[in-house]
């Protein structure tokens, strides 16, 4: 049990390719298609799906939003402002773990999403038991159709894996160091590998760097630290030098 | 204290637009680019990023990676698969969650996005301390570069709002009646509604029947209710009959 994708009246058939692509990325490939263009089956939309081409020609065609949804047990409809209508709203989120527990059901679910610049119209929304709304910037908070479908989809994967891993960090007094800072110290200790003979066999010298660098780089180190390095490649040279004279 | 974004080596001055875009939508607006094409500030970028042209004007241009994340303290670098060097990896949601929490604390953090085909060298990547990678099917997991821009974006931003809402749903023993036998309902009762007068003003007409259906749609009806619902409709009109039949 997987939520259908309904794209209703859809304008451009390269949208409908590239949404293929946002819901095969998230594992879903239920496409229906309300009242599309005649020529929406078009070469253009099978290049936009680039490789989830299987999505867009397996996606069923309905005259109406009604025939669409006909065997749906709960629909969701998207909407980017409040339509004054007495519906539950959910973000995509929330919406995401209600699909999750209708799934477990065994319940048979959808959401729509409307035509590029109007979308959907309050005579699609009934249709809908709820409305979903992405959380954005209220001052910017259109998103192509694609990228809707996305973030809906996205959202849905997210529920279905194991849990989240929690990242652990380590944290000392001190903030952590700016890159220029070790950029600064890489330098300073490659100079005197370099110097040294380290680093003599030119092959392997890139993947030397590289893996010392990424050594360093996941030490999360603080400012104080990366001058407590400085100050031990600094003694360790002038210490060989010292020796160096006394021999 | 807002991630950057930072896309190394982009390839299509479109993209800088519609990455521009997923950023704005997410209230961010620091955009840094690593050695763009020297046309990268084209027209087809502004288009690109209806509206967010401003995020796109003010675009900082490095040279190189290290001088690209000179100023910041944290760095994540976006991948698609595995790239076998010994860094933590964080999904966007992880990220965000450490993001916020170095925001919290004052400090300058960005993530940094590769070239659109080929995605980040492992020498862009030494420049991060952690890795984040979307998860995805992992048969399709190709995001373009203003989707993976959004997805990030996106969760940085889900952090920001208030604590998501619990959806309480209401669930029977019986389960939802389809979208099919809803309709059914509708079209009996408006049938009787237009019958008996109800809907008599043309003009008011489309409206109410809206608010009828949203009524309803929003009660989760259960297919034993619609069958009671059906059972009173018809009920009150041949009550109404019979009751002609004796005045």
């Amino acid at each position: 049990m997987k939520p259908a994708i309904i794209l209703v009246r859809p304008q451009l058939s390269e949208n409908i390719g590239t949404a293929a692509r946002a819901m095969l990325n998230n594992d879903l490939t239920d496409l229906r298609l309300v009242a599309p263009k005649p020529d929406w089956l078009s070469d253009r939309a099978i290049a936009a799906a680039s490789g989830a081409d299987r999505v867009v020609l397996g996606a069923k065609v309905f005259d109406t939003v009604a025939a669409a949804v006909a065997d749906l047990q709960r629909v969701w409809a998207t909407t980017a402002r409040n339509r004054f209508m007495v519906k539950p709203v959910d973000t995509p989120r929330t919406a995401a773990a209600a699909m999750r527990a209708l799934a477990a059901d065994g319940q048979h679910f959808g959401v729509m999403f409307g035509p590029e610049r109007t979308g959907l119209e309050n005579d699609d929304i009934v249709h809908a038991d709820t409305v979903v709304t992405v959380p954005l910037n209220p001052d910017y908070s259109s998103l192509n159709l694609a990228q809707c479908v996305l973030l809906v989809a996205y959202e849905w994967y997210q529920t279905a894996g194991p849990e989240l891993p929690e990242r652990h960090m380590t944290k000392g007094a001190e903030p952590p160091a700016s890159k220029e800072k070790l950029q600064t110290f890489f330098d300073h200790l490659e100079r005197e590998l370099d110097e040294c003979g380290f680093l003599r066999i030119a092959d392997k010298r890139p993947v030397m760097v590289r893996n010392i660098r990424n050594l360093f780089q996941r030490a999360h180190l603080t400012g104080q630290e990366v001058q407590t390095l400085h100050g031990i490649v600094h003694e360790l040279v002038t210490y060989r030098h010292r020796k160096g004279r006394q021999e």
